[in-house]
């Protein structure tokens, strides 16, 4: 299989275009000349009017972590209590960066594939008293439930606490609004639903979230927000120039398709997987409700064959089995999916969608064609591991869909 | 001017190549995949080749500074001595670094553009009890200078100190070998030597350092080199996939050239520039002896006559009008150098070269033809500001090196 034809359809990172690469690929100019400092104000500008803030956003040279823990690491104290929605892996992750830099995490977990109820954020906040931030993520990719950033953004107004939302595998495919959501720290990253390549980190900043940036006493060096805001809109550290070339030219496309219309596109890339998979009788991990607009999680059915290789290979784990079956097979017709993760919900629940389910992403340039591609190569798989699935069940639902709600992509 | 036709002869970025920049606009793969994991892995094999080491080696995604504050934060705890060289602006902020992190720098101060001499780091570990560790640049960017590593290498081996050193603007253009040295954590970046976009960086680490780091109590969170050792040969968070592919691309062209001919041809090409500019009545910062092959700094003449515009323009500042006369008027004949930097030496000591001297970068790719093309415009330049140069006369010696030298690259 030549790898160049291996569709990424993962929840990040997503295949780029060739206007992109291009972009990526222009000879240098030197980051400290006015050329340059043209380029990223552009970028500065489109990323703005994408997070939808007037707040001060910054790119950082680094993968989405990078902003995750710039922004954990600039707010986080010794001994603040620090509210932490863990609904997946990267939530998790949030906690886990808390208790690294000396907070302690006050844990509102969620089961997995559910979404959390605003109203247990603000019941937390009133029972522990002198929480100073709510950590949560937007979009779970881990499993392909979404938050209501909304709501409780309007909770942690209310109480007068940090809001600090990842927003990595939703910027640019779901509705973000970080001033209106009142979002203290936003923060997301390039190979999602930028379609770019990994390598570039965005957080917005808000002058609640300054004040107790300016207030504290221990900072990080490479992530320090207040080396970023003294160098604006040039960088503290050498910009990775070319991705700055390639993101600029990805806004752009963002902008030319226009923003509400690329959130439709999302949606209805998200509907078409999802009434596939249901077409095939396949189980979507979470309720319609509560669904992602970016990543679908399936259930694998537990009744697939094993191929024996793959029986051979793994055989100390079953779970490891499915998730082989299921993947390596769909890869064989061209496409790859993600596996599930795990991750800890609490000290005593941990949550293992190993086998369990596998994830589907439908981002950054992601469009119909793409996912009557995904469903052929799902039918197929699911026939050679011996289910009974009537071939080109799903596609038809897909198309369906997409027949029915193509008007909102061409207004 | 067409922003593709400016030279760039800054001490990085420096320019890249068509073959490097082809291989950063590859489709992408997904970075868990066995596809991509044979490559990266293809790097590291390479990359340990480059360092001389049998140390772990890591590749991080972010500017240079992020593997400079990886080394720094994963071993300096509160209270911790380190003695820090500072000979330059970057050893400046791995002092910084130091203090960021509680610990308490002990500073050896180089006068600018001179080197610091071993017999003086072994003093200082024999007067100041308690020093755990030394950091120091080996090639100061912005002077020109070069420290030698292997003697002070020598020192904290007997002294059994970690030793921590900034290769940033050396490695692949001068002698490093992590090794023999006796270096615990060797850092560098993507955008010198190497001729690749800025965006990745590079960290090895001995087992002494490790020892270290795993006794440490606070840690970074992106930047936790355990982290990096726990999911090696794939990378804790997602890696600029892009970026990776470049990097093995431009090390296959490094030893396709051979690392030894690559040094040779950096050396060339300093003493070309050097050669060339003392014809021109030009006086190189630094003294021949410890004059690095990677960037040469040039003392700017007192005399040139600045253009009325750039009088205007900086009316408040002689050092910017001379700085921004010659760099300007360089730049219209096609060839872009750098500007002095400033930093601290103490906290009663500053160093400010702006106007003061500019510096030509010759690494990663520059060949003799890119130091002609340097000096010729250099010769206009310096005409046009007022100068009695002879034209032709900087050219011509730099030639003469060249015919001289030619039979080292060929052999």
């Amino acid at each position: 299989m030549d790898l160049d034809e291996t569709l990424l359809m993962t929840p990040g990172p997503t295949f780029t275009s060739h206007r992109i690469l291009q972009a990526a690929s222009k000879p240098l100019v030197h980051h400290r000349e006015k050329e340059f400092v043209k380029i990223i104000n552009e970028s500065y500008e489109m990323l703005r009017k994408l997070f939808k803030t007037e707040n001060d956003v910054f790119i950082i040279t680094g993968s989405g972590t990078a902003a995750m823990d710039a922004a954990v690491s600039n707010i986080v104290e010794q001994g603040d209590k620090v509210l932490c929605i863990v609904s997946g892996k990267f939530s998790d992750r949030l906690r886990d960066m808390v208790k690294n830099y000396g907070g302690t995490p006050v844990v509102l977990g969620v089961k997995p594939g559910k979404t959390v109820d605003p109203k247990l954020v603000k019941e937390k906040l009133e029972e522990v008293k002198g929480i100073k931030a709510v950590t949560m993520v937007h979009n779970n990719t881990s499993t392909g439930s979404v938050n209501p950033v909304r709501d409780i953004g309007e909770v942690t107004k209310e109480h007068d606490v940090l809001l600090l939302v990842d927003t990595i595998s939703s910027l640019g495919g779901d509705h973000i609004d970080v001033d209106d959501f009142h979002i203290d720290l936003c923060f997301s990253g390039s190979q999602k639903c930028l379609a770019l390549p990994p390598g570039l980190s965005f957080i917005s900043v808000s002058q609640k979230a300054w004040e107790k940036i300016e207030r504290k006493e221990s900072k990080p060096f490479y992530l320090d927000l207040l080396k970023y805001k003294k160098s604006y809109p040039q960088t503290p550290f050498t910009v990775a120039i070319n991705m700055v070339f390639a993101l600029d030219e990805s806004l752009k496309m963002l902008f030319e398709e226009g923003l509400e219309k690329r959130i439709k596109r999302h949606e209805i890339c998200a509907e078409m997987t999802r009434e596939a998979v249901k077409a095939l009788n396949l189980e979507p991990f979470v309720e319609d409700e509560v669904a992602s607009k970016t990543v679908t999680s399936v259930k694998i059915p537990r009744d697939i064959n094993i191929p024996r290789e793959i029986q051979r290979m793994y055989s100390d784990s079953k779970k490891k089995m499915r998730d082989k079956a299921l993947r390596e097979t769909l890869k064989k017709y061209g496409v790859l999916v993600a596996k599930g993760q795990s991750w800890k919900i609490s000290s005593d629940e941990k949550v293992d969608l190993l086998g369990e389910i596998f994830r589907i992403g439908h981002m950054g340039l992601v469009t119909p064609k793409h996912i009557i591609t995904t469903i052929t190569a799902l039918e197929l798989t699911l026939k050679e591991l011996g289910l009974d699935v009537e071939i080109g069940s799903g596609i038809k639902k897909a198309e369906e869909v997409y027949e029915r709600r193509l008007n909102e992509l061409r207004k």
